[in-house]
């Protein structure tokens, strides 16, 4: 089958790979429908995380299960189905406690899971999926094309959105800050939207950006950024600040632009992965601000948010503004390094 | 009066100061009966914090009121009176908000206030009270002897330990880890007594403190720190970790032992003054550990706490295992500053 394999910085290749197999009772192999890049592979494509040697790329994806191993009963060959960024039980003491990222268990797809060996990268034709029951959720029928890009948000950033609104503990009624206006941020005004938010501030240059902010539920775009940025959000909110900061982005001038612009006893939820450095701790407890996040566990999302994307009350599914056939996966990362793409969508 | 001046490293001396005077409507003089020594007063009798000027210093006092100001309407002449450790007006946004200690008009003893100049350090004989009817509660009877220390500790350290388990979120059922064995980290485990955990571990190497903290609520001690302390926890608590840990030191050591002691999706709940610089974000990040709290808002459970303290359904004046006169103030730092005592009361 044929398989992304990232080389080196702005190196990325589909090349022919093994066809997965069955490696233990509990897998499955699906083959992909769509699957897409995320803001987080940018990272390796830049340089940022260097690649030491070649490896598969990609964690989002969609698609039709072709087999199943012995031990699967909740998964059936046919399914369509939604696999989180990450493969876990859903059944361990962690993925109990909703944080299925911590799964004892789980794993990354393009790396070796602890079990069956190889868990293929999701910007291909196939992926062996661990832990089958633990890690797919299956549509309750066969989607639209339509309802494809939706489906998709669910294995990443829709999820991851509203794992920063979750974390953040945003209220009906409360004042709710995005930093960051890519998909993850953009996702997160859907989250805050559908948590009650009565007032969301999408921080925004970017004018394509900000109509799907104001499509997704933003009432107010900020274009400041930094000191100018706390200080416009401050004078909007009593001179104090939003109740809620919903960090999306992860480097550290973000996170304290986010700190900043909570107000006393305010939250900042963040899922932006961390690239900055510590982070200093006086302005968090000088005006009691707390900080929740991580990794998001978005497997323990995806049957709340399902119904939702099928209905089409929420429409995630609009941060992808390119599709490209996977042979031109390449395209799609400089797509979205150069920032022409919000988030492109690849079908195989 | 005498009230206690600070002049540098090891340096406390009980002088002779100007009577404090009514300079807004809204003072009031209160007599100190009691008012004690606080482990962040030791920051500067160490050195760590330079003293550059002599000052006055102490911030926990409970008293009679003497006088009070034209504009006055609460608190009256002859009330007993519990003071936070900050002066609020417990009106502004900030305060309506539970966060008085950011409130917008409000300040510290021992220095300037906003409106009225000189506000009096506690460790002394009278202090003036900017907005008494916002900062004071008067109990609802003069109390007795006995219950003057239970008293004293919701000016800061009951309130404190409180505002630790509050920040953290403990819930009924849930497992505690509290880090420090202070008068502040004794007073959490009451706190997380009070809202239901089932069962709390105090990190403890001194046997005089594992007594108190088993008396109030502990169920488990645990002497090693830093990785060992970790490990410990980790295997008390299904390899994971515990629900929630209240940081009460704050030092970069004891905030990253509470970081690890958390299981993944766990809280830390923090009110140790940060003295160890920036904190790393990966910890956080990857097992999705959030930090909530801050310089302690214990104003607003003063209301909460007191039917307990008089009641003696809690007994947190079990913190003070010393008594001086405030003759004796110099006496009462060396013994914090030696261990030889928990916290020290002192009597004017």
């Amino acid at each position: 089958m044929r398989a992304t394999v990232i080389y080196g910085e702005r190196d990325i290749r589909l090349e022919e790979v093994p066809d997965p197999i069955l490696s233990t009772g509990g897998d499955a192999i699906v083959r992909v429908v769509a699957a897409c890049v995320c803001g987080s592979d940018l990272w390796p494509y830049r340089g940022v995380q260097p690649t030491t040697e070649p490896h598969r790329i990609g964690h989002e994806f969609v698609g039709v299960v072709e087999e199943i191993g012995a031990d699967v009963t909740t998964i059936k060959v046919g399914d369509f189905v939604i696999a989180p960024f990450y493969d876990c039980d859903n059944t361990c003491i962690n993925c109990r406690n909703g944080v299925s990222t911590s799964c004892l268990h789980g794993g990354w797809w393009g790396a070796d899971d602890r079990l069956g060996g190889f868990a293929d990268g999701a910007q291909g034709e196939r992926v062996r999926v661990p832990h089958a029951d633990g890690s797919l959720v299956a549509t309750p029928a066969m989607p639209t094309d339509a309802q494809i890009p939706g489906l998709l948000t669910l294995a990443d950033v829709m999820g991851t959105g509203h794992h920063a609104a979750v974390s953040a503990g945003v209220t009906a009624g409360s004042t709710v800050v995005v930093v960051g206006d890519g998909a993850v941020g953009l996702c997160a005004i859907i989250a805050a939207k559908r948590l009650g938010a009565s007032r969301i501030v999408a921080m925004s240059r970017h004018a394509s950006r900000q109509v799907v902010a104001r499509e997704f539920g933003a009432t107010d775009i900020v274009e400041e950024r930094g000191a100018e940025g706390v200080a416009k959000i401050r004078e909007m909110f009593d001179g104090i600040g939003a109740d809620f900061v919903l960090e999306c982005v992860g480097t550290k001038e973000s996170m304290e632009q986010a700190v900043a612009s909570a107000r006393p006893g305010g939250m900042v939820g963040y899922v932006g992965v961390p690239t900055g450095g510590p982070i200093a701790m006086q302005p968090l407890f000088g005006r009691n601000v707390g900080i929740n996040g991580g990794v998001a566990s978005v497997r323990g999302y995806i049957e709340e948010l399902l119904p939702e994307v099928l209905s089409g009350s929420i429409n995630p599914g609009r941060v992808f503004d390119l599709e490209l056939p996977l042979a031109d996966v390449a395209e799609a990362y400089a797509a979205m390094d150069e920032r022409r793409a919000i988030k492109v969508l690849l079908r195989p």
